[in-house]
């Protein structure tokens, strides 16, 4: 296994304090248990929090700032955070508006959280994000998975609670969001999860897995691989059904590398999508391109797509500062 | 082959439509010649054009925008842009002040940045990088080559741009930059050119190659992967004694991925390099950790330091707003 990994093996710990080190103006850390929170504690708001398995950095700690998350929680690579840490930080950053939990929908993310979610003694609610179109069921998840799109539902409800918004009025939001966002994707190559050396799946020379998850599990079918304009009809097609759009909808587009596809592809990918979106009469007022969240190294790219109106538009506008998203 | 290629290759322009499209609120295209200029142009300031071969995104077209690049000039991938695009940019975004042009220190590039020099009817002057203190010849380069440190001299030389530096200064200032700034890397695999669909180079399942080059091409020898401690080391010795630091001096240090090496992989090595230069007496003051010189799916990264001052220090913390800094 060729991966940067330190003698004494903590890579999850070492990484967190490596990120708060490089931006120890905006973040701080709590070693035990592990979560990465705000420097300057928001006052008088709802905050959120949210977590899960490392290997999709930037998603959950790169996006801990203003205007965004209050905390994150990372568990170990592709396995959900303890109890203890949602508790922990939820604790730290409740500020008597209550806490939201963003929580993607995998049984061992909605598990924790949920004993979290009994534990907890302060005011909350739960935001699941189950944007996956691919499939129903999965080796890794029990209904849709949550993928690149809960990038979209904590910007926004970040927006919301800063704001102002009230616990219920965040909680709906999210859900709001959630419901309007849509996302498919497509792997090349397999991660290694650094514990297990070894690739979580084996793939042909020539071969694509269609619909698939950040950790790499299966999702409809493999097919050899198609010049990137058909591979971006075939995922739009999928989203777009779920979506049931009527004509002339404004969405934004979020175009995500899974960690080991060149930036250069992703451009291409943002400039076909944008086209194809606009001959199903779609037109793209918001973009978001990058290694937004990831399976550790493996080659791939998703599609993500969220409906605009003026509401979620303001709240995307909104100012963010985190380490990722800074406008 | 597996990449995102459109039906029609044209991947060096479709990916620049596609940042474009992504950051419309501040970038605009040429696409005859092609380069990437600020939407919104730069007045009474000496402006500054960078350029160099496509696949190592998001340098230099990421970071084009307010304090930085005013345009950047893709060549084909690995292939210096043609004398013609360097022109034309430099004659876009002139505001009367001169041009700087900031070359990565390759013979294609010099050699295209040198015809552009004697064509071009507006006063100007070149900045040459060369941060790699690797080898001090390759294949791919004749003296030091210019890796990510590239990233550090576009920063500040545009933040004296804006500041209202005249041509002179922004010279001495971005040779000042690259000469307290050091940089080496390490690959444990090759990259894939999309027109050459095959590795650049073979390398051993167990093997890394130290002082790697942004192209995939050699560097100083190969090894058995180590511990990232003692990669850290190996990399920072090289640094440091190219920089002859005295002691107690602080430094920025970049941590930069190549692009096929996962986000918590270089937050890892941020926290051991800050360590490893801590041990060596330098306080490491600012940090910059990401994907921001790839050699397009390359896994492995390199580490650059930059010697700081008063003047260093602000013109690096100064206003930057472009696709990839935003600050």
């Amino acid at each position: 296994m060729k991966k940067f990994i330190g003698r004494v093996d903590n890579l999850v710990h070492d990484s967190a304090q490596g990120l708060v080190l490089a931006h120890q103006d905006m973040l701080a850390l709590s070693v035990d248990p592990l979560f990465v929170h705000r420097r300057h504690p928001k006052q008088g708001r709802v905050a959120i929090v949210s977590g899960g398995g490392s290997g999709h950095e930037p998603l959950h700690v790169g996006y801990v700032g203003t205007g965004m998350l209050d905390a994150a929680c990372p568990g170990q690579v592709f396995t959900a955070p303890h109890p203890d840490q949602i508790v922990a930080a939820a604790r730290h950053v409740d500020a008597g508006q209550g806490v939201i939990l963003i929580v993607k929908n995998y049984p061992g993310d909605r598990l924790n959280f949920d004993m979290a979610s009994e534990m907890l003694p302060v005011e909350h609610a739960i935001v699941l994000v189950d944007d996956d179109v691919a499939v129903d069921h999965s080796t890794h998840a029990t209904g849709r998975r949550g993928i690149a799109g809960t990038v979209i539902v904590e910007k926004m409800v970040g927006a919301a609670a800063e704001a102002g918004a009230s616990l219920t009025q965040c909680q709906a939001i999210g859900q709001r969001v959630n419901a309007c966002t849509a996302s498919m994707g497509v792997a090349f190559s397999s991660c290694v999860v650094p514990d297990a050396a070894a690739k979580t799946f084996e793939i042909g020379p020539g071969e694509m897995e269609i619909g698939v998850g950040i950790h790499g599990e299966p999702g409809r079918y493999r097919r050899n691989v198609m010049p990137a304009e058909d591979i971006v009809s075939l995922l739009l097609d999928s989203i777009l059904k779920d979506l049931s759009l009527t004509a002339a909808r404004e969405v934004l587009l979020h175009v995500n590398g899974f960690g080991g596809t060149a930036q250069i592809e992703l451009h291409l990918l943002n400039k076909l999508a944008t086209l194809a979106l606009a001959e199903r009469g779609l037109q793209v007022k918001r973009w978001l391109v990058g290694n937004n969240t990831t399976s550790l190294e493996m080659a791939g790219a998703s599609l993500t797509v969220t409906a605009l109106d003026d509401e979620l538009t303001s709240l995307w506008d909104a100012q963010v500062v985190t380490p990722t998203l800074r406008w």
